[in-house]
């Protein structure tokens, strides 16, 4: 415990000098003591955003020590995993340890957890050396500890399903969330005839393929999955999470428009699930007037979607897809138990271990 | 005419290899004949994007004849006005000189027009060197053509405004209307008594200006403007556009959300209206639970707003604003007839000559 007020946005492990959140931080504070309202996790993985390791893989040339000396090297530096260049951090997994009096968040010391903030705001310490770790792929077995603040987020990882696959899911649950609360709207005010057409580019992915499932879940009358390849494309079919299944390069607005026009679109709302730039024209081309945009991914760019609409005279909304949904990872699971072909594809994804469209940060 | 199939984006003027949309071509073609829903404007004269202008500026220290010979050489280059560093255009006005049989925009020859879409998608050719510029401002004299597609936007200038006045107000026309829309969501389900509460974030500048008076017309229960220092705190107490004024810098999280909170926040809808970056996480902090933040700013960065919401476990609405919504140029010239303080701000500036929150791209 320490004298200085905290704050539930973690402001006052902020060393910056100037006013940031612990977020935009260059450094923060990782002292073990904690503050009345904050947790302390003993971390037992991390789980690093697919875009910062694909970063450091090439960065490297592919070369685990190397990767891992560069990790250890950010955490000691900042006090947290945020990958320079990307931005980005990912997630951890661990055992409460101790739980501040004034913590809301309602954990107890024992639940095993992981956390669905971002590392890139989460004070960590790294205590082993991440000697277990040989510095290939984006789990990262470690012994070390981190803290969660008042408002930080943490899902207590449930008995019934194996710790991997509760993670691969978690790891995205704000897609499925906030997916199935547009589509509910727009079945709420009956302004689509037997519920909204949704096409979710990269349908057949982590977010992509819960995206679909929470779609149809919420009431939509026609569902679309839009894949890269005719491999995803047979998954995607197999699974059955969509009505429709398409082949087009979401990069390729025209393309993209037509293949989802063709399908039954345009769509009420899409969903955008892909990890590439420059998605952007083509999403909006899909759209239906009056429809909305979602988009998910971290290439995403601003400037790109607001002058797109606007060079497109399209009148659809835009919005910037979060990773919190109030219950959102409860959703996340509940759409896994509950649907088969959600269940294989991430069964089969962890098998391959080729994760390739996370949208965590 | 010419046999090739015109496509309503634009995407039959693009010359790059790649199937690109025209805003994010290298270089279009310029050619004078018309497409059958094109339509081409005589120009009189760009409006560049603050922006933009500020960047070319810079660069060059001041010199006039340099910055006017980059924006020569930028449009004879890439057959549009794009800067390259910023990626921002701008607007134009001119007069339609031919209207292709089948455009849908509903123009007349003689018409005289401002774009809606940006430059940085529309054909141009600058026919005079430019030579009515001395390179200093935004505000470009410029004897050339210019071509609208089928999906572009060009609203026709009122005989009885300035036409400076009028382009002033068409430059920001997006953010009112979307703001409009938003608040009247917000009214229309009553899920706020009273009407909701809006803080504009750069409430003195054009487009937070507007998007107060919309706001306030638009049913909200309490308008926040909120300015950077004391000159513009009194120049929008005085045009009585918000109930509360207060005095925060954006860029500072905890001081924004406590000036907002301190005004009767939070804010069930946040317009953020200043181009700077670092504003995404105060504008989120001074939002309520379920509240809604608008983006106008081209400052904004995509990843730092969904990361933010997430790391502030923040159920918010963040919406990518978008200089397009049907009606938009008229509803925003209404405001400003209709409304004595909207107006005595924007002339006020225009008397200054000191644009400096812009967001049209």
């Amino acid at each position: 415990m320490t004298a200085r007020h905290s704050d539930p946005t973690g402001l006052h492990r902020v060393l910056d000098e100037t006013v940031v959140l612990p977020q935009a931080a260059r450094r923060l504070d990782t002292r073990r003591e904690l503050w009345p309202d904050e947790v302390r996790i003993r971390v037992e993985k991390l789980n690093l955003d697919a875009a910062s390791y694909r970063q450091l893989e090439h960065k490297h040339g592919g070369d685990g020590d190397a990767i891992r000396a560069e990790v250890l090297d950010i955490v000691a530096t900042r006090g947290k995993m945020q990958n320079p260049e990307t931005g980005s951090g990912g997630m951890l997994v661990g055992t409460v340890d101790e739980a501040g009096p004034e913590s809301p968040l309602g954990l107890q010391v024992g639940d095993r957890v992981a956390t669905l903030v971002s590392l890139t705001l989460t004070p960590l310490v790294i205590e082993d050396g991440l000697r277990g770790w040989d510095g290939r792929g984006e789990q990262v077995p470690c012994d070390g500890y981190a803290v969660l603040f008042g408002r930080s987020i943490a899902a207590v990882i449930p008995d019934n399903l194996p710790a991997d696959l509760s993670l691969s899911v978690m790891d995205v649950c704000g897609a499925p969330a906030l997916t199935a609360r547009v589509v509910e709207g727009y079945v709420s005010t009956g302004s689509t005839t037997g519920g909204p057409t949704v096409a979710v580019i990269g349908g057949g992915g982590k977010s992509g393929s819960l995206s679909l499932a929470a779609a149809r879940r919420a009431g939509a009358g026609r569902t679309i999955g839009v894949v890269p390849h005719e491999r995803e494309a047979a998954q995607l079919r197999e699974a059955g999470l969509a009505d429709e299944v398409v082949i087009a390069d979401a990069r390729n607005p025209i393309g993209l428009r037509d293949a989802v026009t063709a399908a039954g679109g345009p769509a009420d709302v899409t969903v955008v699930c892909v990890d590439v730039p420059g998605c952007e024209g083509g999403a909006i081309l899909a759209t239906a007037d009056r429809g909305t945009v979602i988009f998910f991914s971290m290439a995403t760019s601003f400037s790109a979607a607001a002058l797109g609409a606007e060079g497109l005279a399209a009148d659809v909304t835009m919005l910037v897809g979060t990773g919190y949904t109030p219950g959102h990872a409860a959703y996340a699971l509940e759409l896994l138990r509950g649907d088969a072909g959600v269940r294989s594809l991430f069964e089969a994804r962890l098998a391959s271990a080729a994760s390739t469209t996370g949208v965590a940060g």
